[in-house]
Formats: structure tokens, C-alpha cells, sequence
């Protein structure tokens, strides 16, 4: 038989696809499993966005242009100067999701063996995306004890090569929730202009901000136009990931037309999804508020209370609705699994996400997991409940 | 600034957006512009499937599994096992659209700088997947003379490599409706199993038929489990391009693992396309009997009418709803564009797909255009009585 290719054989599987039949054991075990692993909500998808889909008047459900609708573009221009990017509908292209926006970029700007330095942890998927490029990713460390702030400029230049074409920051970030500060975002600015890079900017979280702290856009810094390559998607805003809708975004002409190129090979984004996301448009802003109010409760129940552990440490996070926590033990890979395995405490147990997929050496991320707080504050509490008392019987429990 | 990609300044433009000026020029001109270039049809979605859009009960549009709803594949492998292919629905992979499935297939077969041999002239986004995922696209000369029937045996060893480790082909074909018969199929099963090659079949024009013939699948070829990628699309077959629902299918199991890992890294195929898709499955046997009898009226009205033209020729195709036609004219580009910018009848003119973009060397189709049977019979009479009298006065007429 023809073999697979090594592009196809180096592919990274999701590490938390591993942990999927031991959870599926406990649940025919009869054990409820606390999904703290995905990055699914469960918060409602707008209803102006579920009546539009509802309403559906087409006779013959047609491409789109393959930058999408324009009437979505002009409407998304609006909403992004709304929050400060002052972009026009010529700049944004519609994509199958950020991850398309994300491919296609990458495509569009990087030669094979062309180096992108991302911040880590970072969202393992860039891996693939980057695989799929052939662009070699270079982590650059930020740590839980420093909140995961970004790492400073000597970090970077330290691995600057004269194959280094482009950073990668998430901003708020997955897996840690981290929100960068206008003063990072200057600092990401000077070493963009010193070393002529593009600057990729995933910015799917820019609604969840906490503790009054506001998003600050890579868009908004000055002088970067022909640099900037903003990600976005209306997966996490309106709780609509199945839509799969995103947008990729520049100010740059050339970048532009050239990843229209591809964007035309694939045809279209899907219609009806974005017949669902213009309509988001109008989703009020009392929406965002009390969802954004939610999740700030949540997130207080789930990291105060994992502080409240015994040798467990976890930075708070201001966006996004991850954190990543350090625990005390020997291998976090091996106690997912023994939590799915062998553990439950009144019928429950914990499903979270080992951060060894975040790091690019997977033994960073030894003693650390991401925990997503998308479920139901009550829930949120009996896993941090559950996660104490696992922590006290757990063999391969260390001091911490 | 810095620099777009090379393959980013590789990726092929399509040789019609460059008369979609024209087009909008002659618009404003108040000339009725009959559009036969584009692959998007005026048949209406099938009903079941807008009712289950409209009936949506989702509060939450979630991401699906990343190869597709379990219950959608289900479906498939059972409309596959009616159309004479066994597969199962772990054999399927959901995808967006037919093109997502082009490329994960050849990112994970192909190794940078393998070779693909695909029948000429072929549907042009074919060398932009190529390009993306670095294979090389070597073509096989079909020939209206003949038809556009597969070459012969010899033209395809004539062309193999150390590197050569798939055939792609499009049956039946975009561009020209050409329908491969079971021999043709089973040639090419002696050239893969020779050979060690993958087979790619685009079958998104399967249930379009015309003359009692029957399609062959190369998922029903014996001896091939290891060989065959089915690459599908609900586009053509419900109308309903833009959903954006399309499947990669094989039965060799490696090769699935690994296109799930590129699933899994852009997370889900649409969901709403996902749920028009499926009730689509409950399409009437009628609705298929109705589309395929209008289409082969309108493929005799304008197939006729082209070869009624002194000079022209024009196979009639047993499949697809295009035809490639030969005009006795210096350049179809410069035809086309003429059409548009100097040309109109009673008010009217014609727009059609020149077929440089169909060949790896353009010259190759320079007197050739693809012409697309998705109007109302009525205006396809008048396209052909265009261009008629548009052939008897262009200045770089030929002698045919």
C-alpha cells in the first residue's frame, strides 16, 4: 500500500484525545465526569442569531463571495471599530473559523522553515496549523510564576534568527487567560519594527475581560499596518463554535489580496453560518454583560477555590475562560488519567486537560493542567472539591 | 515590510475573476450578462433540507465531532451503500466542503515534490491545493477529439516517476462533463495497483447522469481499499454549495487516523451545514428525476445549439452540467473578454470560463471554452444565438 506522508505521520493528536476512553468509561462506570477540559461554553448562543437561521428566506443556498457576505464584512467593520480597530469591509476576509484564518495566514506570509516565536503555553493546535505550513515554531517561555506575563524583549531577541518572520501571541490567551497590557503590546511593537515581523494576533477571546480590565488590539498599535494579521471568530463571542465563522484581517494590501487567492480555491465561508453571525451583530450588549458577569463568577469559584489547596498554585487570570494551575504531582498526564481511572468522590470525577499538548517540550507543562470554566457555578465547585480531595489520595502526590 | 510567501505569490489567480470587471462594466452598461461560467446552479435546495434550518431546537450551536455528527455519517454510509459503495461511517470524514478534502487528503499522502497525474483539462483549484500542500501536478492530455475519454495506458506510464504517487481524476468531470465508463475505471485500477498509487476520485457530480448512463465509483473497484480517497460534496447534488459540507471517505485505515489528526486541528465542520446536509439525505428520488431531466434538456439546447455553429465543436458529456467547447477563435481569453466589453445582441451578452485555467499550460485551451448549463432553458437558446452571431463578427475570428 502507498505510504502516508511525514506531514501526515508528525501531525500532532490532541492530548486530551488519549484521556477521551478512559472518560468514557467512568461515564459507563456510572461516574458524572466535570468536563473542565474543553474549550466548549454552554452559555446560549444569542437568540437573534438562532431566529435569523430560523427565518431562513433562501430559495437556494448559494456560495458567498469568498471573502464572505459583503454585508457581513461591512458589518463587522462596524463592530470592530465599535472597539477600536478602525478597519473597512475590504480588510476582512471570512474564513471556516479562526483556524482557517490561522492556516491561511501562515500559508500566505511563511516560507517552509521560516521560524514563528509564540509565547508558551500556547494552544496546541498552532502546532498543527504550523505543521501544515511548514513553519518551525519557537516557544518563548512565560511562567506561572509570573502570571504568565510576557516574556521580556531579551527573551525574544535571544531567539531571533534571520529565519524568525513572524510572532504569535493570544491575547486574552488560551490555555492561560493571560490579557496583555497596552505596555506589552508596545513592547511586542518594537520588536515587530526592529526585526520587520508580522505580528499574528488571535483575539477570539477579546470579550471576556475581568476586574475592569480592558482588551487592547494589536490593530490599535501605531505604524504596525503592514505587520499585523489580526485572527478573530465568533465561536467563543456568541457561544456559537459549530457556526464556523471567523475572519482574517490586515491592513496590509498585498497580504490581502494574496490570501484571497487562497480563500478562492476553497470556494466560500459556509452561508449559513454566517447568515447566523451578521445577525450576532445586533446581540445586545446587556448579553455580554451578563455573560461576562457569569463567567467572572465562575472563574473566582474555580481559582480561589484551587488556591485553596494545598500546594496548588493558579495566577487569576483577567480574559478569556481558562486557567492553567501547578499541582502537586508527579506527572499531570498520568493523573487525568488516574482521576478518570481510579478516582470519584460522590459519584463524580474531574476531566481536565494536561498542559504537556501547550509546551513545545512537553515535560514544561509536567505538573500543570488547563481547567476551561464552562460549566454551571455549582459544578465548578464540586470539581474543585473533587480535585481536593483526589489530590489527597493520588500515589504520585509530591510536596508541592 | 515584510515579505508575502513565495507560494503565497504562487497561488493561482482564477482566470475568471479577471472578466469579473468586464462583467460589472457591462452590468452598468444595461447589458443583460448570461452568466455559463460559474459552477453554482439555479435549482432550488431540496425543501427538507430549509425545513430542518428553520426547525433548528439548538440553544447552543456547539462544535460537532471534529469527522462529522456520528448520526450525519451514519446517514452517508448509507446513501453510499445504495449507490453500490460499502463504507461505513467511520469510514467517513466530514469535511468543508469537497476542497477541505482535497487538501487534507494531500497533505497526507504526499510528501513536497511528489507527483500527481491528473487528465487535462481539470478543474483549476486543483493546482491551488496542489500548490498548497507542495505536490506537483503532472497532467495527462484528453483531448476533444476524443471526447476528453481517459488517456490511453501509455500516456499515463509515460509520465510516471520515482515521484509519482497518485492519479487524481473528476468523474464526472468539471470541466467537461466527460463520464469515465467502468473499462476506463478498471485502467486505471491495473496503472494504481502497478504502481503503488493513491487513486483520487471527485464524484461531487455523481447523481448528474445523463442518457441511462450509469456512474462507476472508484470506491466499488476491487483490490483498491488501500488505494481509493472519495472526495464528496452536497454542493451539486442538493444545490447547496453554500453549506459548505463535504466528506473525505476511504477504507484504509492509517490514512483515515491520520486526516483525522488534520481534523481535529480546525476543530469541526460547519454545524448548521451539518443539519441541512443530513435531512438532505431525505431528498425525494423525484427531486433527482426532475433536476437530472432539466439538466439534460438544457445540456441538448445548448450542446446542439453550439454545434449548429459552423466552426464550433462541442462533445455532448454524459455527466456534470458543464461542457468544454472549441471556437474557431485566436484567443478565448480575448474572446471572452470581447464578449463582454464590445459585444451584446437584443440587449444581451455572454460570459463563459476561457479554459486556460483548465490546462497546466494555458495555450493548450487557447481556442477553448467551459460553459456552464445552470440557466433557465430559455436563456441558454439566447446565449447561443449570442454567441453565434458574436463568433460571426469578433476580429480575431479563425477559419475554424
Amino acid at each position: 500500500m502507498p505510504a502516508i506522508s511525514s506531514k501526515g505521520r508528525r501531525m500532532p493528536a490532541s492530548p486530551i484525545r488519549k484521556l477521551v476512553p478512559f472518560a468514557e468509561a467512568a461515564r459507563r462506570r456510572g461516574v458524572e465526569v466535570l468536563h473542565l477540559n474543553i474549550g466548549q461554553p454552554d452559555i446560549r448562543t444569542p437568540e437573534v442569531a438562532l431566529e435569523a437561521i430560523r427565518h431562513l428566506d433562501r430559495t437556494v443556498i448559494e456560495y458567498s463571495h469568498s471573502a464572505g457576505f459583503e454585508s457581513y464584512r461591512k458589518g463587522l467593520a462596524a463592530y470592530y471599530s465599535w472597539h477600536g480597530m478602525a478597519v473597512t469591509h475590504e480588510q476582512i476576509i471570512v474564513t471556516n473559523g479562526g483556524s482557517e484564518a490561522l492556516l491561511f495566514g501562515m500559508m500566505a506570509c511563511f516560507e517552509p522553515g521560516d521560524e514563528i516565536i509564540i509565547p508558551e503555553p500556547y494552544y496546541a493546535n498552532y502546532n498543527s496549523f504550523a505543521l501544515a505550513a511548514d513553519v518551525k515554531v519557537v516557544p518563548v517561555r512565560s511562567t506561572i510564576r509570573e502570571g504568565f506575563a510576557l516574556p521580556a524583549i531579551a527573551a525574544f531577541e535571544a531567539l531571533i534568527t534571520p529565519r524568525t518572520k513572524g510572532i504569535l501571541i493570544c491575547n486574552p490567551g488560551n490555555p492561560t487567560g493571560y490579557l496583555y497590557s497596552r505596555a506589552e503590546l508596545e513592547t511586542l511593537r518594537t520588536i515587530v519594527l526592529k526585526h520587520d515581523l508580522f505580528l499574528f494576533a488571535d483575539e477570539v477571546y477579546r470579550e471576556f475581560c475581568y476586574d475592569g480590565a480592558t482588551h487592547t488590539s494589536a490593530l490599535s498599535l501605531e505604524g504596525l499596518d503592514q505587520h499585523v494579521v489580526l485572527v478573530d471568530s465568533v465561536s467563543k463571542r456568541y457561544s456559537m463554535c459549530g457556526a464556523r465563522v471567523g475572519a482574517f484581517i490586515t491592513r496590509n494590501t498585498e497580504l490581502l489580496a494574496t490570501v484571497l487567492k487562497f480563500a478562492q480555491a476553497r470556494l466560500s465561508p459556509p452561508t449559513f453560518g454566517q447568515i447566523a453571525s451578521e445577525a450576532a451583530l445586533r446581540t445586545p450588549q446587556a448579553y455580554f454583560q451578563e455573560v461576562v458577569g457569569e463567567y467572572r463568577e465562575r472563574r473566582d469559584i474555580l481559582v480561589d477555590g484551587l488556591n485553596a489547596i494545598p500546594g496548588v498554585t493558579c495566577p487569576k487570570p483577567k480574559g478569556a475562560f481558562y486557567c492553567v494551575a501547578e499541582l502537586p504531582i508527579d506527572d499531570a498526564d498520568a493523573f487525568c488519567q488516574w482521576l478518570l481511572e481510579s478516582f470519584s468522590h460522590q459519584g463524580r470525577t474531574v476531566m481536565m486537560a494536561p498542559c504537556s499538548g501547550f509546551y513545545a517540550d512537553p515535560a514544561t507543562g509536567r505538573r500543570q493542567v488547563r481547567l476551561a470554566y464552562v460549566l454551571h457555578k455549582e459544578k465548578l465547585a464540586q470539581a474543585v472539591e473533587c480535585l481536593r480531595l483526589a489530590l489527597d489520595s493520588y500515589p504520585g502526590r509530591t510536596a508541592g
